[in-house]
């Protein structure tokens, strides 16, 4: 920028007018360097973009173009190297690499801000980011479902008790629980590629707030950066902030989907529940009680939910009651979305692990299930008769086995008819939780053949080698 | 239970083992009548598809399943004249909706419950009321775009300062503005039809978690009652509730949106600024101060905001680290979305109504326009020279404008070129926020032809009459 | 309220230069009537309090003082009566009152709002609600610490699992875990306390904003209202909200706690753990399942924390950003508070009545107690070599008996000794859950003597009879 | 830290029974190292304190101490001379220095973990960092009080609109709305005073959750790291975090306070307030635009209140539904905090730095204040009749003043009697702002006196001189 030592601060790019400059608490406090780097890819491939459509529009000359372009890939090399020198008094992101161009190149450093402001450029610095953090989830969302499809297929038959209240209710397959979560998963990808959708218009172009009458090509650059064409309204592309929120309210509901997981598996592998445990790599110890074997990972997926939906509250809060245009406020949008997106993959790639090291206690489980009744429900499916009256007969049943510390199934045919004169003695072929599974036999229901077809359905989508 | 008369509590339908009745603070505590009533619509929907549905498979008679509709129509018809008693110790909308048929109909209403859960009837009741109200918020959302594409036609020409930081920064389009909260808007619509699309998929026949052995038809009812198709996983139907998280998700981001608008009219509508004066029809005044006239209804847009962004905190929280597959605290999933559907439909809906009773004072804002030097940007593309050269030249002609406080139009051609030589005559052709405003060209910026392009997209995608 | 049709609308108190009145749907929007008259006993209690002053004062005579007051209390036995009716097209609860007591009373009560206005009053009306509820909250956590140290006094002896990762860690004293709610919810009741001294200050005379004129006496109505004194600052005064976000974060925090408390008892009510069993009087059944008994009075405690967190956040974000002194948006500040205090004092209340009914299974309890190794921290005590290294030791131990699927006290010394050379005979002295416990004894530790001494202060901080 | 290569994993010091090392995934998920090693002076200063503890109860020698000691101290002098190396597989900031410590000093090291767990250590260390904490943001928050007093002995004299609903409603003095401020930050130190209270217990000895059989002496420890006392019960002693719970929502009320302080100064730096200018120390400009001086740093403020909330709710999602005693998830109880705290400690610097570099545009506002009536409510006070009356006249003047675009004062005594009879000449002595001012007297108004009295209170109990 000038030829004398940097002795003290450089001149801002914005310093035209200033005579002071500003304080340091203010520079340290208002700094984004710190975390805005992680846009450098983003920020050096749309300023690839914007130097070949500037030149194609005459704005700049080719040979400037080629120099630009050479001297971002040598930056980005440099960075990649860890070579590169973040500078604080270069505020961010944006400007350490044009201040960087500008001591390698130059001169036509100088044009490649022409029709450009900070406003678009980070707009679209970050949407570029947040595409390729969507991808990436899906990605690991996906590894996810498929890892919890084949621990299925690794434990077909495997009856475990259904929950509600988190007391036993009915019998289902345990196939058709971790199912019930690949469905789940199914929908937050789903989520995530409507997200992405809205994502993928590009600011660039719409420079400070309000356009240029500069001949730019907006179509250009958009192709360019794989957008599906340019924001329609200059005003709105540099001020909004909707689709960090949407990505943000995506990711606290996939978060409280693991957390679930967390919560039922963390349960499970207690010693009272004792139907799974994790293997060594993935559980950890304790520095004072030697025989703990803790499940922290799924603990933790659990635990960093709470991030995930805090980094969404926080950026909630950062745009309300905004005016319009830009406001500075809205610097403080990236490192939520950095937190929440690192956190997310973190959970689904460690939810992932987790099932693959993971084994269920078949004979536990299957000691365990006769208590608590499961069977009720299909008793009173057997007895045909009008449902409330049958609730009240097999509520009497069992309300007989609790008196009596048994199951139904242990239940004589008199003792039955002592109840209701309806019983007979195919009663017994509804009894017990295998006979119960077996009956099951509605869309969608835990029956066998229902939890086949269903599980049919995501090996196939899948690709999945049912034989490995 | 006893023989005794029930003078008191009647028996919970499902008190069959119970020996005692509940204490009156858990009643009152656990009771949901008092709010899950609004579902009372949806429930008698269901519940009628799912008579027709038994009848049909041979699970209950067709006079029985006529009898059962009759009765539930004629309860609907009570509610809707506010003749119906809701009674707490019927816990739920369900239960009194099921008991009143019982107390109307007799022995058939007791067969209603075949084949379906409270878990399952609950989630394709409530299913139901968020497509409507999806629906619904959709419909105010296109209203509030037209009254503010209206207001813009009503507007032409009318030239305002743009603002970054809250400073003066580039004239615009007031047109051009206004069709930003107008893109804002149709992200938040279409946000709404990706959620409608996961909402509408029927969990009935879920039954408690597992489904059922009955031979129900759960493609019938999901069909009667305007579903894509049933849910395939029984344990997901009942125990998710992330399509209500996304419903909220939704709200938040078009209540922050909302929110700015607030925020950008309440400021307008200052003294200060003084661009807008709302009619008496949309503001209050002081109970101390007679000559305030406040735009109350756009202040609480803005807060109501609050309320939203709340009651998506609170579902978040309620559903984070809950096993499967039903737990009680989902009973809690409703109030916020009912608080939450009612306050964004309000602000949408004064929003509109605001937008249709405001008037924009052209003169002032005229007189207000030379302050703030908004044709800077315009000047350094007109110098057309490396950009960061440019942008010191323009910095120093401000900075000349700032201590003779004048504006640059103001400045004569030698001072102009004391700074730089590069001005020549043709340089007040870029002056002043008129001659701005026609530079304009770009894409989506606020140039005259531009604005006149987003606009006409807009009249013509809801058919508006231009000429009213 | 009076025989003729109200045909029109009534004039507004503010009313004086408007010409149009205000638009239907704005209010309703506007609109605070339905929630703010809760407001009501200490609107009339203010009121009362500044005619008494400002008769003193000489700013109103005794005899129109004398009248007002009757009228107010008069209103207050209508509302309390159920024959006040509130009017919407009234807006709020001050002006209903107002406007009733001008019905009422004629002439005197236009003369009440002297040096006064509804943005003091409304602040007054809510400190004293607060304050009020602050009191009540307290009362009820008490009710629950006493409900938790009997439930203890019942319990004496009871040894329980402790948990670190909810993996079985170490035994402790089933009334030390209990203690440990009762220590939490002391520092709930401090933080609410210190909350109340905040709360208890004056705004009334502040006016609108900046006080007044009129020689007031404010800390006359400061006294006669309990208040510790009246706000130093007027605009401080009417324009802050901190006392109720305080209230709210102290209900937060109170919340979590409880929502602990509620995930522990739900645990401990399944079939896995069966550590405790409700009454029929806090437990309920299932629409489908006969056999269910629910712990659904926890289920909800837990669940509702996620309301009184949610209302928190609704403030916070309501009041983020906005200027000083009265915005309307301030109107939004009721319904949250409102809605959290009610959900604490159910949160507590039926926490309290489950305590009262609930027993714990002894037998079950000690049958599962043997499993997990949760003497192993002991015999590292035992051991009295560096720590790291019985640690070891102890590990290898444990890992000895999980191969052998059996308890450490089951292992013979000679197997211990080939561990490690230092076991002697009395290492059967420190095994066993029972033993364990005995050897307990620092200060706070689970201890049956450090315990008891816990439980002593609590005895006789609360005046709770050992004996019953 | 050794030459050799770390070709395998170090074995965790809890491996004891381990057979397979952790994954990757699990290892980089669930560190903690690389944020919580913000804890290492405290985890110094605990092990000291337990160290010296261990040797005067005799669990460790004299010499051990010393060694213990003086190791922990070469640690930290290594730490704060950036020459010590964090270890990701030693996991978490305890394991690495103990590990060092053994590295360093060997044997007796092995000693210290000795009657302690990971549990009551970060326990501690988090609560003594917090007590830190709150005296760093104490004595920030008492510098901007300072600042702001300070601004408002710069500007005596020097009226200002005060506002409800951003309209302009009366004068006040602009030390009274900067006294504002400072009352409500004095609350918000209040609140962190509370808390510090409830944060200064001490939890180690509470070891992994039960205490210990080893003769510890609790209050020892406790003096020496100068808490209050031990906590008494120690399963709550290791699993509460009510502690930081309320740190970040006392620093959540803080943060608002301040979003209002930057929102109100971004306002009255727009050029349509023209209030207030920042110097260029406080002030940044655009990349494009050039004329541009922003009040960044005020923004950001604003801003930054977005990410203290988003921390607390973090905080109390986590926290959420855990049962006792210690679960891995509240790992992430530090994150947030640390954020929470650096936030706050910026927000809080920064505005008393700006404070300290703004100017008041005395001309400019004086200029301004005629507009908006501010009089208003003093000419009520004024009329001295039933207020509704009185109000209702006040009203019909200003209405008159709008149909003719003027002020109060600038009626003629004809023109006010046509609207009443009740005007007399000395109505001039109460019109006009200056006017308005003087007549203000009741306590905390902002009388010229009243201010005066405040002003007085604070500079004599900050000990400001007012001279200089």
């Amino acid at each position: 920028m000038n030829s004398s030592p940097l002795s003290t601060k450089e001149v801002k790019l914005w310093g035209g007018r200033f005579e002071e400059s500003v304080s340091d608490a203010v520079e340290k406090f208002t700094e984004s360097i710190s975390f805005d780097k992680a846009l450098y890819k983003q920020d050096i491939m749309g300023s690839k973009a914007h130097a070949s459509m500037l030149a194609k529009q005459g704005l700049m000359g080719d040979s400037d173009r080629d120099t630009i372009i050479k001297g971002l890939e040598e930056i980005e090399r440099q960075i990649e190297a860890g070579q590169f020198i973040w500078r604080t008094d270069r505020e961010d992101v944006h400007m350490n690499i044009e201040a960087a161009l500008t001591d390698l190149v130059g001169e036509p450093a100088k044009k490649l801000h022409t029709a450009r402001s900070r406003n678009d450029q980070v707009a679209t610095d970050f949407r570029l980011w947040c595409r390729d953090a969507i991808d990436t989830i899906i990605s690991h969302i996906k590894n996810l479902q498929i890892a919890l499809i084949e621990l299925a297929l690794q434990n077909e038959g495997l009856i475990v008790p259904g929950y509600t209240h988190l007391q036993r209710a009915q019998p289902v397959l345990l196939q058709h629980l971790l199912l019930a979560y690949v469905e789940q998963l199914e929908r937050d990808a789903g989520r995530l590629l409507d997200c992405r959708e809205r994502v993928n218009f590009c600011p660039l172009g719409a420079c400070a707030l309000a356009g240029t009458g500069l001949p730019i090509d907006r179509f250009m650059t958009s192709d360019a950066l794989g957008f599906t064409a340019p924001m329609k309204n200059s005003i709105d592309a540099v001020s909004d902030r909707d689709f960090v929120l949407e990505l943000l309210s995506a990711n606290s509901i996939t978060a409280v989907h693991l957390s679930r997981l967390g919560e039922e598996w963390v349960l499970w592998a207690s010693e009272e529940f004792g139907f799974l445990t994790p293997s060594d790599k993935v559980s950890t110890g304790s520095s004072i009680m030697p025989q703990k074997k803790n499940p922290d990972p799924m603990e933790l997926v659990r635990g960093k939910s709470a991030r995930v939906i805090g980094d969404l509250v926080s950026l909630l809060v950062l745009c309300k009651g905004l005016p319009h245009a830009y406001n500075r406020d809205l610097q403080e949008d990236k490192e939520p979305v950095f937190d929440s997106v690192k956190a997310i993959v973190g959970m689904l790639e460690v939810s992932a692990d987790f099932a693959q090291n993971v084994s269920f206690n078949r004979e536990r489980i299957k000691k365990a299930l006769p208590a608590g009744h499961l069977d009720a429900t299909t008793l009173a499916d057997y007895l045909g008769i009008p449902f409330r009256t049958s609730h009240d007969i097999v509520g009497r049943s069992v309300a007989l086995c609790v008196s009596r510390n048994c199951e139904i199934q242990d239940l004589s045919l008199d003792e039955l008819n002592s109840l209701h004169p309806i019983f007979d003695k195919d009663v017994y072929e509804y009894l017990g939780v295998e006979n119960s599974i077996k009956k099951f036999r509605s869309y969608g229901s835990t029956g066998s053949e229902c939890v086949a077809a269903q599980l049919d359905y995501w090996i196939s989508k899948f690709g999945i080698n049912k034989e490995r």
